[in-house]
């Protein structure tokens, strides 16, 4: 029998599916005062995490910073959820520091859907959008599977890995969306109807053990960190997790590789079952042992997937290989000998929307009001998820709301910034992952400053409260003065003073410094200067402390970074007009002209981006838009 | 490409399926000390709770008790996970007084998935059965769909709901297990090849409501109880839930009811839209309306579905109408007219096993070694699977150990005896559920009783441990001392006593009588008696004094059934030799003869209660094996 449709509600903003995009999208929109409808396959799967139980790590843990700093979610819901937390990188410098966290995955789950049910403006439904609804060029809503004919004035699709969603084990292969979920099988093909380029993407998940057979006794420990640490700017150290779980390390070996290489012909990875393209920085155990065939051993981090689960995680053994041959895999590990697979690890291929056909807000370039998000767009992680999912929430919602001006983040901003950048301007062939080598800027986007960098933005959008902007306001101003009074009070070379420096292996001061200065010295900390100035007027929260210490100690770079996003910023604001005509430029490289054409970028700077645009062609198109002559008429 | 098939560990029991009924015959197989694999769709799914957010209720709550007195699961893991406590029925006799819980079902799904987990000799795996390995007709394992081949001594299918399950709200239908889960196709195709004969039934569930948006002062609140209950017998009373959360009381009403009559040619219940047979003691709402047209209203109780999540059950309003049609249904009814509905409800249609296909142990009559358990025999309900599947287990357990003696509950033993009864001897047209009608001993049956019962013989099974076993043994005997000495000790008629009383409305006292006599009176109490009688040489648990009261005071009652229930296993003790041949039986009437092979009863007690074989069939067949004519020689 024909599902019948019928007219649902009306909403002001539609949000597809509830992952981690889909969650951070509706959030944000519904904060901002819009009526929001969050429509999702399985209401036991929001915000579920189907691979590693962790969030951050180098560039994604900056990313739940810049996420927390603009009103979203994600950093407050791990905070509330981890059972571990570990800043990685801590002797390297502040631009690849990372905090990293195992979380409880059920509990994040939970914890992110309870968040939801109380927002309000926003209401969480299970259903399947099965097609879009459209009228001029513009998605004006959604159909589900139900029959339910939802309007809005924006929607936004976050349909992560369930589209047209394939499991794969070794030879076994079923329709299937991410741990044995329902997929959805028709919104791809409207999309296809309404003219979007999709493409097949894979990933894939390693198999999970029972902990009560792993020999943990082989295995190197890796606990959490006893010195204080959050995502969320907002968290109070008092509720640090005193109880923390460890993970443990261990390593394949020859052993395991052999197995991997001796099965070779039935890895569908190779045997050419599966056709969709998967990450190159995530891959699996049988592309890693394929691929860097000198190496004798890999890394494997044996990782809780809960507090109150015997389930781990065996990070670094992603693999579709027949379960027959993980099992084998698993056994030749040291620890594992006699470990328990609890699920086989599997490989899923589903479709993206090729990201060329987005805009920097994530709006699509064909339809008006459609954004995408997340996984859908081609990335693969889950801070990688929400941070698109953020941005197209805020843009949703902006659009609903009749606000002429979109909200952007430049590659100077931030990650997101970075990510959407290279999503829109490059595409990307294979899932795209953020690292902290995709940032050019990356001594300006750091962790530990994406308070300041994003929290007036987040203000302004509404999504940052009046008393935590207060709050933050307070700490901008406690760091500004201590930096006005380092840069003021001076240290005299002192006996005590040269004392203190030999001790610590550095040279003595012959004439009086800056306490600024002082602290710049390597060996110097702001509480050894501390010894020999007078105290703050008021106590520093030890978060403007770190503040304090990097700003001085890297001010030479932080400079160099900051004068060449000056310079972005000029040729940032060389806008290109949105109905030029590339036909009608003379003298662009055949290239440059396709490309062009195909990215339609918005700005001078994105233009610079794209590959196989050349500064000459960079050159004619300056000129050509500077002479006015831009557009044929447009109809 | 083909799955390839390997041949993966051997086990002494498979359990497939890990509901509430696997969950409980995996333990109790794996207790007795079987190498035991628990096998299932989907990890995240173990022990989940697809409907009504709660444990217990009238018979039902019995059931729960036995299983806890076998060595069970469900009592302990409803006790620390519930979020609401109630005894119903208090006013009425202790038969039908039930207690009944409301779960955190994701709670409780962790908690059992963690005890699994935690459980020696037990594997919990990831995988679906596709097909039993039968060898001479035996079954002697299963294949999964990743091709691993397990043996295994005995095998138990649990399967519930998952059979070739399909999904139906109004016009939309699809494949699916229970809460958009993956279903399992193949594994009936297989049953059905081997001669087992197979039915569709199908079940429904309400939609679920966001509690935000119902409005609770125009409904009645239903807190949970003061009064300190358990369900297992072992849980300390300290651990009693302060912290309760209410169900809410409403009705449906006239308004309710025409939208239901208004669409009844879109239900699909009525449009011929579903095959299978739904529960007749657990109707839709849009059959109670149409079966009981002139009842203008029905109750509606709101249930938490857990502690940190706003959906809302709403029970008693199971339905598969069109989505449109059940939100408007639910803004007809008081407190929820501004219901926003998180998921529809929906109805499920899948296979069962026809039940007369089992013996009284679960094992099928078509393979040896095969049990099955639960929804697939064509029961309802959380409790009457988990009693089956303990039962199953138990079985499968000594058949892995090669103990000939099976383990059998008689109808006078227990309510899981009188359900297996009922399906193996009777057979089911539709879903079961356990009542206390059912029972026909059902004052020996009770909730109270049930570690007397039951206590013993799951010691005997190696289920109990030697620790609570003692301690039951020291509750008996508390209790048969004290009853000793109510039964020798006297209370006169002196001034005190009858002033007691006169005072409680009771005829005074003329000679003195024995103290148990005195509590037999319908006002009095132990504390009363106490007051009058010296006290007990150790103080008595309350549960002690519960049944000193019971016994007391139903006396008559209980020793009328006890005659019966003696009369009863008499009956049981005569035998039907297993190569009967009912072919070589001159004189039974037609139907008696067809339903005797059929069904192949175990007893003469068993024969008595098969519809169709009348008195006179039961004295032919009686005479028939008392001459020791049995049978052919069988081949
Ligand atoms: C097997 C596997 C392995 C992975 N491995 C890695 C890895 O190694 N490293 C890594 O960084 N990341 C990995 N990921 C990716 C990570 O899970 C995703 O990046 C992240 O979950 C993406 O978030 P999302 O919100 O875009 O999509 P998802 O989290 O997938 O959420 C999408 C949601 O939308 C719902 N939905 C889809 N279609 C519809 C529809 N039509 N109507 C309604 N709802 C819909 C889905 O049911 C789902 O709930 C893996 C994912 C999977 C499944
Ligand atoms: C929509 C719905 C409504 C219901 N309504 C009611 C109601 O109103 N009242 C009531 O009392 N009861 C109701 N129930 C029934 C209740 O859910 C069941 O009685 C109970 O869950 C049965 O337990 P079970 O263990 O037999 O099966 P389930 O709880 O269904 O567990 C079976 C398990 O086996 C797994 N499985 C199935 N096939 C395979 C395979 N081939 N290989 C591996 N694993 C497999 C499944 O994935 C599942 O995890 C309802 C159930 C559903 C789904």
């Amino acid at each position: 029998m024909e599902v019948r449709e019928y007219d649902a509600q009306n909403y002001d903003v539609i949000v597809v599916g509830a992952g981690h995009a889909g969650s951070e999208a509706a959030l944000a929109a519904a904060r901002m005062g819009n009526e929001t409808l969050l429509l999702t396959i399985n209401l036991d799967m929001v915000a579920f995490m189907p691979c590693n139980p962790s969030v951050g790590g180098p560039a994604k843990g900056i990313v739940v910073r810049e996420i927390d700093a603009l009103g979203g979610e994600m950093a407050h819901n791990i905070d509330k959820t981890y059972v571990q937390m570990r800043m990685l990188n801590t002797g390297k410098g502040p631009a690849v520091r990372a905090l990293r966290a195992q979380a409880d995955k059920h509990a994040y789950h939970q914890a992110m859907k309870d968040t939801i049910e109380n927002q309000p403006h926003l209401t969480l439904r299970q259903g399947t959008a099965d097609r879009l609804l459209v009228e001029d060029g513009a998605c004006v809503g959604i159909v589900a599977n139900t029959g339910a004919r939802y309007r809005a004035k924006s929607v936004v699709l976050a349909a992560g890995t369930a589209s047209r969603g394939k499991i794969i084990i070794g030879e076994l292969m079923y329709s299937s969306g991410p741990n044995n979920s329902q997929p959805s099988n028709q919104l791809s093909l409207d999309l296809i109807e309404h003219g979007f380029k999709l493409r097949r993407f894979k990933t894939g998940t390693p198999p999970r053990v029972d902990g009560t057979t792993i020999d943990y006794s082989v295995t190197s420990e890796q606990p959490g960190d006893q010195e204080v640490n959050h995502f969320s700017y907002d968290t109070p150290d008092s509720v640090y997790l005193k109880d923390q779980i460890s993970c443990w390390l261990t390593y394949t070996n020859p052993t395991t590789h052999k197995i991997i290489r001796d099965n070779l012909d039935r890895a569908p990875m190779f045997s050419g079952v599966i056709e969709g393209v998967g990450p190159r920085y995530c891959p699996s155990i049988e592309d890693k042992v394929v691929r860097f065939a000198d190496k004798d051993h890999h890394q494997l981090f044996l990782e809780p997937e809960g507090r109150n689960t015997e389930e781990w995680y065996v990070q670094g053994f992603s693999t579709s290989m027949p379960e027959e041959v993980q099992q084998k895999m698993l056994h030749s590990v040291v620890g594992l000998e006699h470990a328990q697979m609890m699920r086989p690890g599997y490989a899923i291929e589903y479709d993206v929307v090729e990201p060329y056909q987005l805009r920097p807000t994530l709006e699509t370039k064909i339809l008006r009001n459609l954004f995408t998000a997340g996984q859908m767009n081609g990335t693969s992680g889950y801070e990688e998820a929400a941070g698109q999912g953020l941005l197209a929430g805020i843009n949703a919602g902006l659009r609903a709301k009749g606000e002429a001006e979109p909200f952007i983040l430049k590659r100077s901003d931030a990650y997101i910034g970075v990510m959407v950048d290279d999503l829109v301007t490059k595409g990307t062939n294979e899932p795209y992952r953020l690292l902290t080598s995709r940032a050019e800027y990356r001594l300006i986007l750091r962790h530990d400053n994406a308070d300041l960098r994003l929290t007036q933005r987040g203000h302004e959008l509404g999504l940052i409260s009046d008393q935590r902007y207060t709050k933050f306001l307070a700490k901008k101003a406690a760091l500004e003065s201590e930096l006005a009074r380092l840069n003021s009070v001076r240290i005299k070379p002192s006996a005590t003073v040269n004392a203190f420096l030999v001790e610590k292996g550095a040279t003595p001061l012959k004439d009086g410094v800056l306490a600024s200065e002082f602290l710049r010295r390597p060996e110097v900390t702001y509480a050894d200067v501390c010894q020999f100035i007078p105290a703050p007027a008021i106590e520093l929260d030890r978060r403007v402390i770190e503040q304090i210490e990097i700003q001085l100690k890297y001010a030479g770079y932080i400079k160099k970074a900051e004068e060449r996003v000056a310079k972005l910023k000029r040729m940032e604001a060389k806008q290109i007009p949105e109905n030029i005509d590339y036909d009608a430029i003379n003298g662009l490289a055949t290239e440059a002209h396709q490309k062009l054409k195909k990215i339609q970028p918005e700005t001078i700077a994105q233009a610079t981006r794209i590959s196989g645009v050349n500064p000459a062609d960079i050159a004619i198109l300056s000129v050509y838009i500077e002479q006015g002559r831009i557009a044929k008429v447009t109809g």
